[in-house]
C-alpha cells in the first residue's frame, strides 16, 4: 500500500455512471487489459471460469462486504475497498494452510455509481489478489440499492491437509503471526472524526495479512490455524470450541506497539483491548505441538490446555466481545 | 417441484428475526441437520471449506440475486427463490460441460428478516443442490438493507475439455435442450397480477434447467454451449460473437407450447416473442458438427454461417432485446 493510498486520495474522475456502461459494457471495463496468471486455464467472458486445481481438491470461502455495514466511502476509497474485500478472503484461504489461486467477484451496484468507483474497487481487488498471484476469474454485476461486494476465494492446499480449527491439543502453543490491534484503533481514529495518525487508519482500510504465513505453519506442523476476523479472543475461541480445549493467552508476550499506546492515550482507549478483541486484522492465529520451533514470523502467545473457552492469564477476559453481526 | 411450491404457499412459521439469532446463530441453523456429498471434504465451520477436484481443474461461476431487482417475495416465496439461485448457477456450470460439485453462499438480510424466510431460502438451495448431488459447503451471513443471495458454484469437468462459447463453426447445428419462453411468460401473467395458470407462473418462480444436458452435450462432441439466462437470441448471440460466426434460426423449429399459446392469447402478447427473448429459464443451447447425431432431448433450431450475428429465418428480429441490467 502506498502512503497516497493510505491517505484516502481519490480515484481518477472518470465521466458516468454504471447505467451508462450497462452491464456488458461494465464487465467489459472490468476485465479489460488485465492478465491472468497461469492458474486461470479460461478467464473471464464464458458462462463459468476454469482454474487449475492440482491438488485434486479445492479450497472455497466467500465473504461479503456491503456499504454502510462493512465498509463506508467516507472512511476509505474503494480502491481501499476492494483491496480489504479480497484479504478478508485471502487470509481465509491462508488460514487452511492453503494458497489461494483464484477468485470469482459479484458486485452490485446503485446505477448511479460513479463508473471510477467501480473502477477503483477493481483495482484495489486486483492488486491485492496480485500480491498472491491470484486472478480474478468471473463475476456478476447486479444492480442493488447499496453498494456491496461479494468475494469468493479459490484456494489450492499443494499436497497438504488442509489445517482446521479443530486439531489443537492439550500441551500445544499457541502462536500469532501479523499484527493484531490495528484495525480497531484505525476505527476508533476514523470514528472520532480523524484522518490521521495515518498507520492505523491505513490498517483498518486496508489489513495487511501475513498470506505466506499459512502454508509455512502447516509445513511447521501446525493443529489447528484461523485469521483474526472477529479478534483475537473470539477467534481463539473458535480453535478451543472446535477443538474442544481450552486455551490461556499470555498477556505478557502481546507486546502492545508503541503506536498503539500513543493512539489509545489521545482517545483516552485501552490499547490491550484492541489487541484481545478488535478484529479485521487478519493476522494468523495457530496451535503448534510444543516440541516444534516456530516458524519465523511466529510468536509464542499462550497455552493450550485440558477444558473449554478462552482465558487471559488464567482469567475470564470481562471486556466487551468481539463484532456482531445483527446485534 | 411440488404443486405446493408452485402455488407459493408460505413456508411454515418460525418465531423470531434473524437479529434474534445472530450471525453464528443463524450459521448453526442453516447448516444443522444437513448432509454433504462424498465429494465435500470438508464443510461448513472453518475458515474455508474444501472440495474434490477429482479432474485436477475446477469450474466456478457466481450470481448475485437482490430482492427488487431479481425476485419479489410477493411473487415466490423464499423456497422458490433459493431453488432459482441455485438453479441459475448450476445451469451456468452444466452449459460449461460440466457436474457441480459444491456451492459457496453468501447471505445478506436485513436484521428484521422473519427466521422463517431464511429457513426457506436455504431449505430452496438445498433442494435444487440436491438435484445435482452437489452440497452447500460455506458461506457468509451478513446484514444487509435488502434480501440478497451470492451464491458461487464449482464444478467438476470429469475429464472432458470445457465447453466455450467460442468454438462454433460454420456448418454446425444449433440445436437447444430445455423449454424457453416459459419463464417471461409467467412474468407476464405475474405483472398483470394474475397468479395462474400455474404452469407459467411456476416456470418463471423455479426455472427447471436440464442440468444433465450439458455433461451430454460435450460427452456428443458440441463445440460450444450456453444456458439461457437473457433469451434465446441474446444467448445464441453471445456464441456467435465469441465464435466470430453467424447464426440463423429457423422459427419453424420452435414449436409454440400450447399453453404458452393460450396465455399469450389471454394477456394480448405474442408467444413467439417469448420464446425468442424471454430469459431465466435457463434452457441449454448448443452446437454440433453437422455430421453428429443429436443426443437425446436435443432439437435442431438453427445452423451457423460464416458471418456475424443472429437472424431468424434470414432476417434480424426487430422486437425489443433481453433484460439488461442498469437500462
Amino acid at each position: 500500500m502506498s502512503a497516497r493510498d493510505r491517505e484516502g486520495s481519490p480515484q481518477p474522475k472518470v465521466p458516468g455512471d454504471v447505467r451508462e456502461l450497462g452491464e456488458f459494457g461494465l464487465i467489459s471495463r472490468l476485465t479489460a487489459g488485465r492478465s491472468w496468471p497461469q492458474s486461470t486455464l479460461l478467464g473471464p467472458g464464458d458462462d463459468a471460469a476454469v482454474v487449475a486445481a492440482p491438488d485434486g481438491r479445492v479450497v472455497a470461502c466467500v465473504d461479503i462486504l456491503v456499504e454502510g455495514v462493512h465498509f463506508r466511502l467516507d472512511w476509505s476509497n474503494p480502491h481501499q475497498v476492494g483491496r480489504k474485500a479480497v484479504a478478508a478472503n485471502l487470509a481465509d484461504v491462508a488460514a487452511m494452510g492453503a494458497v489461494c489461486t483464484a477468485l470469482v467477484v459479484g458486485l452490485g451496484s446503485p446505477p448511479d455509481t460513479p463508473i471510477s468507483t467501480v473502477d477503483g474497487l477493481a483495482a484495489g481487488m486486483w492488486e491485492e489478489a496480485g500480491r498472491v498471484g491470484a486472478g480474478i476469474v468471473g463475476g456478476d454485476v447486479v444492480s442493488a440499492e447499496r453498494l456491496l461486494v461479494s468475494v469468493t476465494a479459490l484456494g489450492d492446499l499443494q499436497g497438504r491437509e488442509p489445517v482446521t480449527r479443530a486439531g489443537a491439543q492439550p500441551g500445544d502453543v499457541l502462536a500469532l503471526r501479523g499484527r493484531i490491534g490495528w484495525s480497531a484503533a484505525g476505527m476508533a481514529v476514523l470514528g472520532r472524526g480523524f484522518r490521521s495518525p495515518v498507520a492505523v487508519v491505513g490498517a483498518h482500510r486496508v489489513p495487511e495479512p501475513p498470506y505466506d504465513g499459512g502454508p509455512q505453519a502447516a509445513v511447521a506442523g501446525a493443529t489447528s490455524m484461523i485469521d483474526t476476523s472477529d479478534g483475537l479472543l473470539a477467534d481463539t475461541g473458535h480453535i478451543a470450541a472446535a477443538s474442544k480445549v481450552g486455551i490461556d493467552i499470555r498477556s505478557a508476550a502481546l507486546a502492545v506497539p508503541q503506536r498503539l499506546v500513543e493512539v489509545a492515550s489521545a482517545l483516552g482507549a485501552d490499547p490491550r483491548h484492541w489487541l484481545l478483541t478488535g478484529g479485521e486484522d487478519h493476522a494468523l492465529i495457530a496451535t503448534f505441538p510444543a516440541d516444534v520451533a516456530l516458524p519465523d514470523g511466529w510468536t509464542a502467545i499462550g497455552e493450550v490446555r485440558q477444558g473449554s473457552g478462552v482465558v487471559v492469564d488464567g482469567r475470564p477476559y470481562d471486556g466487551p466481545a468481539g463484532w456482531a453481526h445483527f446485534s
